[in-house]
């Protein structure tokens, strides 16, 4: 099957993947590669944007993010995996993009005084936190993509590399198309403690994770507050526990479970175990691919560099027309 | 002799260069390449942070500049002509300095809301014109150099680059030298109208002029406004003319105008006679320089291809420390 469509995406490498990535973005980005001719980076340079103080994690967040990856189910035969600060062209256009980007257009970026407001252990006030939608801009227009897999959050910056799009068009001429958003619908994937599952949280179950160390988070796992005996009625609508059953169990095993439940004949611990066999039977191919990459001394830099090669030569054609477009 | 020191410095590349570029900056450029180890580079992505909307003449002003620039007597043998825009590693560093260059760093920047004021044909709200100071500062620190011949206009923008330079010390240790503004003494070089000569008030002679044109521009010139007949005596301090002398003019001969001025045996037309003989044994050197260049066809290309390439290697030597320094 030829791939007509092309597509790009990023995530930035502050920690290990967990259950939410997987659900969110990476089971999506699977199931892209063999459809789409598709560009997935690790968004080095972004992760600098807020961890610009200490940075000395990003290296080794890099190597394990890639190793998610692969272990989730890319495959660096089907798709380009790469690393953003690998294919410089990417700076050089965040560049020529930010000379055409009104700074109003940044201030009003709905995440940028949200987040400058929530997050107060870190001084959010640099020139590359304001800029870094226009660093977006330049990391997806530069695979000219139909469109781009994201979540609701990221709505405000595809419109923005929309606008920047249509400008650097409006200028020096067509170019650029318009990406389109491709929504994933939201998987729901709350944290152990019912809050967002996050790393910041210590919460999550990470695709690393090892069963061991699974079972002992799934033991303290809240389920339906309001069920305090095992006699009592549960209600998988308000249970912590019933939406990992949603992504992880058939559908009959779900009918089963929510049966179950209400009618106080299976307890909480009982259905811990289903969902830990469920999550094992999940995990497992994860943790091979895992290990076939960690067995293979230097199989991340082979991936990242093979990739980088393929990135930079279509980045390379895109700013070899910009810059024509731009009569540089 | 061996050349300890290094400096850099750089012009936007906006139109034909005039005396007042010459006296202001290229003559001290000229002495500086024999001294220290001297880049000199044509800015053209600083032409873009205000002329975006319109880049067509850049890469004629490219061209046009280094020709200025050899006629003027930079030599390609003794320093490093280069272009910004070949050394993708401007853009990098200058991403990676945006990390920790605090926004307020950059809208309480002088000239920012000085030209955003005084510049009415053009919208400067463009994030490429707040951010251009960390592209300069990328632009200085990638030779780290000891100091930067600059007017003083820019020493704002050395300040900023030293507290960037301080701050990337200090959260990742020490690599970049503070530079210091190397400050050539102002040459006094006016306007034909009196106004400072630029290339927008077209009143000013290009280095590039014929001499021809030159006689037709300096006939119409202002003097001292006071002095209506040459019977009169003249005044050469407030005299349009007599800064042209003191850049031109031995001092045997701006005493002898002066007395011949104030006592009214010296008539403005054949001051400006003693001015055209001086301007052109001036320029003649530079015309035949120029000439040369333009008989010898890719001669600026090649100038530039291997300035590019020296600069290169020593940016890509700067940005394996910076990379190594951030843990990248």
């Amino acid at each position: 099957m030829s791939k007509e469509l092309r597509t790009v995406s990023g995530m930035r490498p502050t920690g290990p993947l967990h259950l939410g990535h997987y659900f969110g973005v990476l089971k999506n980005w699977v199931e892209l590669q063999d459809r789409e001719e598709a560009y997935f980076f690790v968004a080095d340079w972004h992760a600098l944007t807020s961890d610009y103080a200490d940075p000395s994690r990003i290296r080794h967040n890099i190597a394990e993010m890639v190793k998610d990856w692969v272990g989730a189910g890319l495959d660096p035969e089907k798709c380009v995996i790469f690393r953003q600060s690998a294919v410089k062209e990417h700076g050089e256009l965040s560049l020529l993009l930010s000379m055409i980007t009104p700074v109003s257009w940044l201030e009003r970026n709905p995440t940028y005084k949200e987040q400058q407001q929530q997050i107060s252990n870190k001084d959010l006030g640099n020139a590359g936190f304001l800029c870094y939608p226009v660093l977006m801009a330049a990391d997806i227009l530069m695979y000219r993509p139909h469109g781009v897999p994201v979540g609701e959050d990221q709505l405000p910056h595809m419109e923005l590399t929309r606008e920047i799009a249509r400008r650097f068009n409006y200028f020096y001429g067509d170019l650029f198309p318009e990406p389109q958003a491709m929504l994933t619908p939201a998987a729901k994937c709350p944290g152990l403690d019912g809050r967002k599952m996050s790393k910041s949280y210590n919460n999550g179950i990470f695709l690393s994770d090892d069963f061991a160390g699974i079972q002992e988070k799934v033991r303290g796992m809240f389920t339906d507050k309001a069920r305090l005996r095992k006699s009592d009625p549960g209600n998988p609508d308000v249970c912590n526990l019933f939406p990992y059953h949603v992504l992880l169990s058939s559908p009959e095993e779900q009918a089963e479970i929510r049966r179950g439940c209400t009618s106080a004949q299976l307890g909480c611990v009982d259905c811990k175990k289903i969902f830990l066999k469920n999550l094992e039977a999940f995990l497992t191919p994860l943790h091979e691919r895992r290990a076939a990459l960690d067995a293979r001394p230097g199989a991340v830099e082979e991936i990242l560099a093979a990739g980088n090669e393929k990135a930079r030569a279509f980045a390379m054609s895109t700013m070899a027309l910009a810059r024509e477009k731009m009569g540089l």
